[in-house]
């Protein structure tokens, strides 16, 4: 849910409030064929109190709350700060999982993990361009930075609440890493908008019967048409999206 | 401005808005002192929109805008949303400067640093313990990980706006490390409950010549008393922190 009103159907300008008319018709046109909702806070917190508004009314259009809601935070900072960034997260928001960064170490992801009850999506390796800049620097053992960030990560998954952001777009990486995942759920952001092979993707966590994963696609199923029946388009493209997917299991 | 309504004078609780008034009273017993104020999003962003708001009423009582305001927000994600997380503490906020995450590379930095009036500081070296957990990774070229983030900043910083995050705990890197810093401004957090040593911090920059730093004490000062006549307390003490720095230098 990377809401923009720059981007959203025109017609919809007319309502009261378009961003979360928007969200309320995705939802609705894609509740039955969705594994997650992912709320991307920056689109929102561009907005002040009305985008913080505009998030909690997006969460109660959810139809029940079996379906996992993700907050795209990035968060992270020294413990005491990270523990009001959780609070505002799950506690206030009362959202399932947190993407989290991981550069400023254990203590500024510990506060997310204490809630055992959520999910602490930690980034690894990126979908953007940036990724190089990093993520991908070689360290002195001969692993690559965002491999010591996995492998650090299956050592704070201590109760079992762990997950890892590993961009779509770093196919190769992604089947050279595979097993070093263990347990840990992963979440793929880049197919779609940022052009990642969403069948190799799938066909990488399957044939190492590997299924814990989550594809991302916000941009391209969400602005896919900007007409008036463009739930109609949202929902024959999720549809076809788990199609795809289905086929290649 | 890490304000706690668990940690604040107790009479306060008795006023309508116990943390804007909190704040209101800081401000006015140190605006004459200080160099900067930094707003911690977090303590804000835990009470949903009325912590934004009380942000905004924050930097209201700033007498004037000649003192730098530093929107602690820690920030970073792929190009697109880091411009929204731009606008949101840029253009909504109108904070002067940020605190940026740099893990995810230069397409997450530079929507910031297109505000070319705004500056951005960048961790490189963070004061607390889970620094050593990738900050301080010893690299194949034999540099550490913020080592290479210091030298990558340089590379970034075409609009003269980067600054750099260096925790004032880290010492002995500070002292190794300094030369590297060029012409970037250096925030130092660390100073106060965080342990680190104010003389040796500002002897490193004063025998380098090097006067670019604003040392950070948010809790140590803000909460160094808690009676009714805290305002007094807290002037005192950041003014002997200011007489401090002046003898050392």
């Amino acid at each position: 849910m990377d809401t923009d009103l720059n981007k959203i159907p025109k017609h919809l300008h007319r309502s009261k409030n378009p961003v979360t008319e928007f969200n309320k018709i995705i939802i609705e046109s894609t509740y039955k064929y969705a594994a997650a909702y992912k709320i991307n806070f920056a689109f929102y917190e561009k907005d002040g109190t009305k985008g913080l508004d505009n998030i909690l009314e997006t969460l109660s259009y959810l139809p029940d709350r079996e379906i996992l809601t993700i907050g795209d935070a990035k968060r992270g900072d020294i413990g005491n700060t990270s523990q009001m960034y959780a609070q505002s997260v799950f506690d206030h928001f009362n959202f399932d999982s947190i993407t989290v960064n991981p550069y400023m170490g254990f203590d500024s992801v510990e506060p997310f993990l204490n809630y055992n009850d959520k999910l602490v999506f930690i980034l690894a390796l990126t979908s953007n361009p940036g990724s190089k800049d990093f993520e991908k620097l070689k360290l002195s053992d001969g692993n690559y930075l965002y491999q010591k960030v996995i492998d650090t990560i299956i050592s704070w998954n201590a109760n079992k609440n762990c997950g890892l952001v590993f961009g779509a777009t770093n196919l190769s990486e992604l089947t050279e890493n595979i097993t070093a995942f263990g347990e840990l759920p992963i979440l793929l952001p880049g197919v779609g908008t940022q052009g990642a092979d969403l069948e190799g993707v799938v066909r990488t966590f399957h044939s190492n019967d590997n299924h814990n994963f989550i594809v991302n696609v916000s941009r391209a199923l969400i602005y896919c048409d900007s007409s008036d029946s463009f739930a109609q388009k949202v929902s024959k493209s999720i549809l076809e999206l788990n199609e795809s997917i289905s086929k290649i299991i």
